[in-house]
């Protein structure tokens, strides 16, 4: 985590800056212009005292009786997520999952652009169509130091997902977005967050039960 | 969340036995009948101790020299997750991200079967062929209470979320995949779990800038 000159902000403020940011598009979408952090802090689901906090690290601060100026705090927000220009990112993997994922085309909108797709069959029959083309892995490396990509989607089997982390971050990714269902071993710097939505839906179910 | 007569198992333990099940079914597909606590910690990416305290909470205690049954620890943790028989799950909100999601054949595979689809403009047209018929919003309250189903994916826009969530409650629904990015407010035996995908990239951005 190299963030030299930067405070280093939490991983639960980072995430509720993100939520911040959700809650002013709104705002925007409606065309207000000012909010107070009561109010922001209650469309974000927050306390007023949490939402202070968590925007006093980077030193956005409110005007007493007035609040924030909507516009200026998300270009605050984005420059201090790094979203402020759109980020590429690469898939690899495109299985079931993957392919879903190709086809979401929400990210656009909130600043990621899925730039290739990569997999070990690249030319498999597929029962989608997708805008994309499919590369094979040899592809990857040479894409990835060209493009200076630094964040991947990670959709492989769990069998193959180890091996393809290590080959991304010899590659230079830096940041992994990882739906296999395992643990990866990567080093201090390179940043890995997972999302699994069946052990979600598990997770869920644990907790249903009667 | 009532758990009559089970003790309460820690939400961070659930999200592990999901881990050690998926670990479990690989060692089958390897013909693998037994493992020892070493093994299946290793391929999970956890230290044997939490392992075995893990597996402590529902009683399932390995044989000393022998390890633990593959065939037989699986169906444990199945019983203990609540997904030994296929449960039944109803999507609302079909935009791009519910398209996505429908087109994804992974949760069956998991022990999940979306059962129905549901839409406020179940007559939009969609630029992709799902199988499952969309229905509108007023035909939701009896599908839940007929088919007894206790958990929702919603993916309807950050907007509408809570309105949903409070009808998806009303009707009976107990676990809550979100995936808008707000915090939902659910009363205390209502169980949400959270995905946001932007968000995560986003977090991730944030910890890979130079």
């Amino acid at each position: 985590m190299k963030k030299a000159g930067r405070p280093i902000i939490p991983r639960k403020t980072i995430y509720r800056l993100s939520i911040y940011l959700r809650c002013l598009a709104r705002l925007r979408e409606n065309a207000i212009n000012t909010v107070s952090s009561e109010a922001l802090a209650q469309a974000a689901g927050v306390k007023p005292t949490q939402l202070r906090k968590d925007l006093a690290y980077f030193g956005a601060f409110g005007t007493r009786g007035l609040g924030y100026e909507v516009n200026a705090l998300s270009k605050r927000i984005s420059d201090e997520l790094g979203t402020s220009s759109l980020q590429p990112v690469i898939l690899v993997g495109v299985g079931n999952l993957g392919l879903a994922l190709l086809s979401y085309r929400g990210f656009e909108k909130e600043g990621f652009e899925i730039v290739a797709a990569f997999d070990a069959a690249p030319k498999r029959k597929r029962d989608k169509q997708i805008h994309l083309p499919i590369w094979g892995m040899e592809k990857l490396k040479n894409f990835v130091h060209e493009k200076n990509v630094k964040m991947a989607i990670l959709s492989v089997p769990a069998a193959a997902a180890q091996t393809v982390a290590n080959e991304l971050m010899a590659a230079g990714i830096m940041g992994i977005l990882n739906f296999s269902p395992i643990v990866l071993a990567v080093p201090e710097d390179v940043m890995v967050n997972n999302v699994n939505l069946a052990i979600e839906l598990e997770n869920l179910s644990y907790f249903i039960q009667g």
